[in-house]
C-alpha cells in the first residue's frame, strides 16, 4: 500500500479520537477581542501538544499568549514552521446559531462550532498528523515547530514583535499554514501570498465654522471641494493611480503566476451578477485576478462632510474627513507608498492634513519553487482534485513576517467548506474535510522533508 | 419745519403708545414651524391694521394664513406694496434668553423678545408710520397694501401659490420691505436682491453591498471615485465651474454697482481673521463682494460615503451620496441650471443619478432707478448716515416673487441692528432704530409717492 494509503487508513480507525480532540478544542472559548477564554484555551492547545509528542510552551506577549510547540528530529535535519491561531470570533448573534457556538455538533456531515473552520478544525490537523506519521513509523528527517498565536482575530498586534525578539527560536526552511475557505468549486486552495495595505486618513478644513452657503458661497473655501481636486490629481478615471513614483517597485506577475491566473477557475459574468454591476473597474487590460493580486489600488474607504440627511441643508462646511486606503503589492512598503501619498498630498493641496493609520507589508512567496510544488501536490492527493493554485489573494495579513522578517517561504492551504461562515454563525468544516486535512498535512510534511533534504 | 422734523417730533410725542403696539405683538407667540399661537397673531396683526386705518383681511393659504391690508388713496394714485412676516423662529434655548422671549422688557436701549427684530418690530413701523402721516395731513396720494406673512421662518412654502393666485389684488408699482440686521458699521442697509438656488442630490453606486476592500480593490467600482472624478469636472480648482453653458445667462454687475460695491465698508484682513482662513477662494480677479453678489456658486453641502469614525474600515462602498447646491444669478433660472447640470452628468458618469431638491429663482432691482435712490435716501434721512448700498445679497428668499412674478422693483432696508439676535437667544431691536424706523416708512412713503407720481 502506498503510504498515502496506510495513512488514509489509519486516520479511518482514529477517527472518534480525532473527533474529541477537535471537540475539546471547541467546548473552550477563546474569544480574543472579548478576553474570554482565551488562557485556558491556550493551556488545553499545550496539552494536545505534549499529548501528540510535541514539546509545548505557553509563551507571553504584550497581550495574549502565543502556544510555541516543537518536535526536533535532528540538527541537520530541514525546519518547517507551522502557523495556526487558536482564539475565534465573538460568536454573536447568539440566536442565529442552530446549535450553541461551544457545543460543537455534527449535523450533515459538518461539525458546528465558533472555531471549527477558523482555525482549530485546520490547524489541530497538523497536529494530529505528526503524531499519526510518528506511530506509522513514517515521519520523514523534518524538525516540525508550531507558533499558534491567540490574537489573529484582533489583527495580531503583538506578532510582529515576537517574532522579531524570537527569530532564532522560529528559525526554519519554510512556513506551512492551513486558514480560510476552499474554492466554491470545493477544490482546496494553496495560495501563496497577500497584498499589504496603507491606512490614511486625510483631513481638510476651510472657515472655523460651517457657514451659510448663500451668504459665504464664492469667496469662502469648502474643504470638500479641496479633497475632490486633490483626489482627482491622485486617480486617473480609468483607475490608474497617479502619485508619482507609486508603481515603481510593483513586480508583475510572472509567466507562470499568469498561467495559474488563466487556470483559476473564473465566471465574470456570474461573479457582476453577484455584485451587481455592469462592468469591472480598472485598467481594461488587466484581468480580474491579475487586479486583485498584482495591482496596487488606491481606494476610498470613506468620505464624509456636511450634511447628507434628508432634504438639505445651505452650508459650506468647515471639515471633510477622507479615509484612504492602498492595498500594496511587492516590493511595495507601506512607508514608501506613504511617503509618496504623503508628498503628493503636499505639493497638490498643502493644507490638507494627512496621516498614516496602520500599514502592512505585501508578502509572496514564488509558486515555482520545489516546496510549493510539493505542497500543491500534497493537498491535491488528499482530496484527490487539483488545487485552485492562487498566486495571492487581494486581502492582507501578517504573513510578511514569514516572507520578509524570518526570510522563508510561506504556503497557504485552506481545509475549510467555502461556506464555512466564518465569522459568521453556524461556522462548519466538513467531517470529511477535517480527516481530509490531516491526510494533507501529513503528506506536506513528507513531501517537504524530500524536497528540504535535496537542496 | 422741514416734514421730517415734524414726522419726528410727532414720533417723540407717540412713543409709549408705540412701544405699547409693539409690545402687544411681541407678547404674542407666532411661531410657524411649531404652529403656536400663529392665528391669534394673525388676528392681532389685523386688528393693528384696522387700528391704524387700513383695512385688513385674513387671508388662508394651504398653511398659516396671510393677513392682507390695503388702504386706497385714489385710483390713479401710484401704489406700494410692503412686505413683512408676523410668525417667529422658536425661542429654544429658553435658559440662554436673559428676559422671556414673550415678554418684551427694555434694557441698554434694547427691546428684547422674540420677534423684536425678525420681523415685527420692522414691519410695524411701516402701520404706524401710515397713520402718523395721515393724522399730520402728511400723506401723499399713495395706495399702500400690505401683505403680511405667516411662514416666512418656514421658508414660506405657500407664499408662491398665494401670490400667484392675486396677482391682481397685489398689483403695485413697487415692493418694499424692512428686514434684517444693519451692516456692522451701525448704518442701515439698503439691498435690491438676492440669488437664487438650486438643491440637488446624487447618488453613486457601485456593488449591491459594501465589499471588502482587500479582497475586491481592483476590479469592482468604488461609487465614492465616480462621484469625486465626476465632481473634478464640474469645477475646476479656481473655482470656474466648468459645466456647458453655466455662466451664459449670469448679468454682470452694471458699472454702478461695480461703484456701489467698491464704497461697501469691506476689512479684508477682519473677515479672513474672523473666518480662521489665510486666503479667499473663486477667480482671484473677481471682488469679494463680486463673488458673493453677481457670480453663481456650485457647491458641494455633503458628501457622504463608506466609514469615518475612529481608525478606518477596509471596505469598498457600495454608495455614496453627494448633495450639490448652486447659488444662482440673474438671469439663471432654477430649471435651466438643474437640466444643464443633469446633462453633464449623464455625458460625464451615466451612472450617477441626480435629482432636484428645491430651486429659487435669483432676484434684482436695478440702485439705478429713481425710486431705488428714492429709498436710499429716505433712509439715509432716517439714520442721518449714508446707508451701505448693496446690489445684492448672497443668501435666497421668495423676493423673485416681487420682481419676476409682479414684475415689480422690490427694495429692501434694514432697521434692527448688526447684533439683533435673530433666530438666536435675546433678539432685539434698538429703541432708537424703532423710532427711526418709523420715521424711515414714513420718509418712503413720502419719496416714492413723488417718483412714482413723476412718471
Amino acid at each position: 500500500m502506498s503510504p498515502a494509503g496506510t495513512i488514509r487508513e489509519a486516520i479511518e480507525k482514529h477517527k472518534d479520537e480525532y473527533l474529541e480532540t477537535l471537540f475539546r478544542l471547541l467546548r473552550q472559548p477563546s474569544i480574543s477581542t472579548q478576553g474570554v477564554g482565551v488562557e485556558e484555551c491556550a493551556a488545553l492547545v499545550a496539552e494536545i501538544l505534549e499529548a501528540n509528542g510535541i514539546s509545548a510552551r505557553i509563551m507571553p506577549t504584550a497581550g495574549l499568549p502565543v502556544v510555541y510547540g516543537e518536535r526536533k528530529a535532528a540538527d541537520d535535519a530541514p525546519t518547517v514552521l507551522i502557523y495556526g491561531h487558536y482564539d475565534v470570533q465573538p460568536p454573536e448573534p447568539y440566536e442565529e446559531w442552530i446549535s450553541p457556538p461551544f457545543e460543537p455538533e455534527i449535523r450533515d456531515g459538518r461539525i458546528y462550532a465558533r472555531g471549527a473552520g477558523d482555525n482549530k478544525g485546520q490547524f489541530v490537523a497538523h497536529i494530529l498528523a505528526l503524531k499519526l506519521l510518528d506511530d506509522l513509523g513514517l515521519m520523514p528527517k523534518l524538525n516540525v515547530k508550531f507558533l499558534l498565536e491567540g490574537e489573529e482575530e484582533s489583527s495580531s498586534p503583538n506578532l510582529p514583535p515576537f517574532i522579531e525578539q524570537h527569530r532564532d527560536l522560529l528559525k526554519a526552511d519554510l512556513l506551512y499554514a492551513a486558514d480560510g475557505p476552499m474554492h466554491p468549486t470545493d477544490r482546496p486552495v494553496v495560495f501563496f501570498g497577500l497584498r499589504g495595505n496603507l491606512k490614511m486618513e486625510l483631513i481638510a478644513v476651510g472657515a472655523n465654522r460651517d457657514l451659510h452657503s448663500g451668504n459665504f458661497g464664492g469667496p469662502v473655501p469648502n474643504p470638500a471641494w479641496t479633497l475632490v481636486q486633490l483626489l482627482a490629481t491622485m486617480r486617473s478615471p480609468e483607475g490608474r493611480v497617479l502619485i508619482e513614483g507609486f508603481y515603481d517597485n510593483v513586480v508583475p506577475p510572472t509567466d507562470y503566476e499568469r498561467e495559474l491566473i488563466a487556470r483559476m477557475p473564473f465566471d465574470a459574468d456570474a461573479v457582476k451578477r453577484d455584485l451587481g454591476i455592469d462592468e469591472f473597474d480598472g485598467p481594461p487590460e488587466l484581468s480580474y485576478y491579475e487586479k486583485v493580486m498584482f495591482q496596487p489600488t488606491l481606494t476610498i474607504t470613506g468620505f464624509n462632510t456636511g450634511y447628507t440627511g434628508t432634504g438639505a441643508k445651505s452650508v459650506i462646511p468647515s471639515r471633510a474627513v477622507l479615509k484612504l486606503e492602498s492595498r500594496t503589492v511587492p516590493n511595495q512598503t507601506p512607508d514608501e507608498i506613504y511617503a509618496k501619498i504623503e508628498r503628493h498630498v503636499k505639493q497638490h493641496a498643502p493644507g490638507v492634513s494627512i496621516r498614516k493609520l496602520a500599514g502592512t507589508y505585501p508578502s509572496r512567496t514564488s509558486p515555482e519553487l520545489p516546496v510549493s510544488r510539493a505542497i500543491v501536490a500534497a493537498v491535491g492527493e488528499a482530496w484527490g482534485v487539483e488545487p485552485v493554485v492562487t498566486p495571492a489573494i487581494g486581502g492582507s495579513s501578517p504573513n510578511y513576517l514569514f516572507t520578509n522578517v524570518l526570510g522563508i517561504p510561506a504556503i497557504w492551504a485552506t481545509y475549510a467548506p467555502a461556506d464555512e461562515n466564518n465569522h459568521a454563525p453556524n461556522e462548519n468544516i466538513r467531517v470529511d474535510d477535517y480527516f481530509k486535512g490531516i491526510l494533507a498535512s501529513a503528506l506536506v510534511y513528507r513531501r517537504v522533508a524530500d524536497e528540504l533534504a535535496t537542496r
